[in-house]
């Protein structure tokens, strides 16, 4: 089969030269004699990469000197435990917006480690829009506001993080390095790289460095984030691989002009598709308020779901893959990530249309 | 250059079949027109090697039915924590064999969860050797006894599971998979991968089943085993790539003859190896006892470091890469880990016997 266009919400599709160069160094890395998941984490030849991967990291995504970025594993998911643990006392008030899947799972973890509290909840509007700020209730003594800045499987996005007097914190994994972000407002932004970044395994914390002082309780060594900030995520044996490929997709972003012009490609694409709904006369239809329209993944739904079992398998066989909803919204979801291809874009649209034409 | 023998303690040297047939499908996995590392987690695609790598491991480990395999991230680092967090609560007392560089650090993070104390401690004897069984102090009410069953950086080995009426808990991470273990005595058995199971970035627990209960203490999600187990390791988004190419090199295991026959060979190879130490005049020197050494890190020592760096410069310029022992015990390391091909076993021994005969 040839190459497809992967529309999959993550892990997803990555830039094909980026594979290509992976593929071409696997069983021998740069004259080493050996493959670069064979080599020692320890190794001039590996420490090469990393100091590389954190640099480009630091320069695309333009984080400031007092950030640190450290490179985790156990996904978005650990970092929903652990984020509290390192930043707030036990009973200490966190504010967490419930704006979708994401944003309710990183509260219930919380919730065992703070006083994490709800400052909005999307549930009474079915999740289809994130809140305005003056919809936003903090307590007092709050040492967090917890935002997830794009929520996957709803389709919506924090299309301008809050001024609040709090810091925020950010589960930023499915618009990771989409889009630049005010620092300044910022404690902590997270993220798996499974979506805009490179393979599953590895996750990336960006932490202001005055909050990683002695964690405020005690911890065993993996779950501290000073102890892997000193030691610049060489702990223990990284997930050097996924490191390794991030690190390429990192200098591809760059020679695709970085992430400011990432975020006008993702605009411009996203927004044709959902020019391609707007104007199917009814038959797609986005479920979500306009203003909050996820960038990375385009959530629609069409008259039927027969309607809908139908155009996927007739995308499927234009190589158009990947593109049903989460089983818990059903549907029809299209992410388009960094690395899809504008081809990629164009080839939805066209389908889109034609079906449309032809069904409706 | 052309492939050179790795001896290094791992991440270390993988069959140069599983990465040659990793190479061939990297940029399209299987026809599927995508990589393996942009498959969903969730397509049939993936869920195949995923319990491919499950069903494999079991075989070959030849774990028993009450048994769960999870595969994890953050190592054996973040295990020191997560199995006492799972296996006892605040305030429990836990034995742990202080035997090396391993076993302290897993005491020590254990020590944050519950009433972890040594029931031997190697330290008077420079860790150069294990506890005989009568050594072991274990106090009344202890809910296991933890041993690190291959001490990677001292070269020392459990070279029989002690029965001490208390549940074992085994940290194998650099002998996994090279022997078989008496499964009636242990609770639990964890290790990361990158020495025999693959690359860097993934974590094997076996945990008996029965001990799988609600966690005897509130925890986030990613850190409950229950969770992981019920959810066959599809919890979060796994380390796909790293379980894929453990599936890989267990396959390859299975073609050599399985554990028994990896068990073999260890005890044959690294024989060879001391072999050359024991019948070179005093010219190598192994500081372990030889009841207790190492099947998979040869530790030895050459008369003067000044020699030991000659022997590294001339190992090297023959293709003997990563043979420097670990800066804290100095001297040489030869890690024969399962993939080293017997032609690098060969080769360091005709290498060591011709160097001692020139410099001695």
């Amino acid at each position: 089969m040839s190459r497809v266009y992967n529309f999959c919400a993550g892990p997803c599709t990555l830039p094909l030269p980026v594979l290509e160069a992976v593929r071409d160094e696997l069983v021998d890395f740069r004259g080493t004699g050996m493959s670069l998941i064979e080599l020692s984490h320890r190794s001039p030849a590996y420490e090469d990469v990393h100091e590389e991967a954190i640099a480009s990291f630091r320069q695309v995504f333009g984080v400031p000197e007092d950030f640190e970025v450290l490179f985790l594993q156990g996904g978005a998911t650990l970092l929903f435990s652990t984020v509290p643990m390192n930043l707030v006392a036990e009973g200490e008030p966190v504010a967490y917006v419930r704006s979708g899947t994401w944003g309710r799972t990183a509260e219930q973890d919380a919730a065992v480690f703070a006083d994490a509290y709800p400052a909005w909840d999307g549930a009474p509007h079915g999740y289809t829009r994130m809140p305005r700020v003056d919809e936003l209730e903090i307590r007092p003594g709050t040492r967090y506001l917890h935002v997830t800045s794009n929520e996957t499987i709803e389709g919506i996005r924090v299309s301008a993080f809050p001024d609040v007097g709090v810091p925020l914190v950010a589960d930023m994994s499915s618009d990771y390095l989409s889009r630049p972000i005010p620092w300044e407002r910022f404690d902590l932004v997270y993220g798996g790289a499974q979506k805009n970044l490179g393979p599953a395994g590895l996750a990336v914390v960006v932490v202001r460095r005055e909050r990683l002082g002695e964690p405020p309780r005690p911890l065993g060594s993996y779950l501290r984030f000073d102890l892997h900030a000193e030691r610049r995520s060489l702990l223990n044996t990284p997930p050097m691989f996924a490191i390794y490929v991030m690190g390429k997709v990192l200098a591809w972003i760059r020679s695709m002009g970085g992430v400011e012009a990432m975020e006008r490609r993702a605009a411009e694409r996203s927004g044709r598709i959902y020019a391609a709904i707007d104007t199917s006369d009814g038959f797609y239809r986005s479920p979500v308020d306009r203003a909050d329209r996820s960038h990375m993944n385009v959530v629609f739904r069409l008259p039927t779901e027969e309607l809908e079992a139908a155009f996927l398998r007739a995308a499927e066989a234009e190589g158009l893959v990947n593109l049903k909803g989460h089983r818990s919204v059903g549907g029809i979801r299209a992410s388009v990530y960094n690395a899809m291809p504008d081809e990629g874009v164009d080839a939805l649209v066209t389908f889109m249309r034609a079906f449309a034409e032809q069904r409706a």
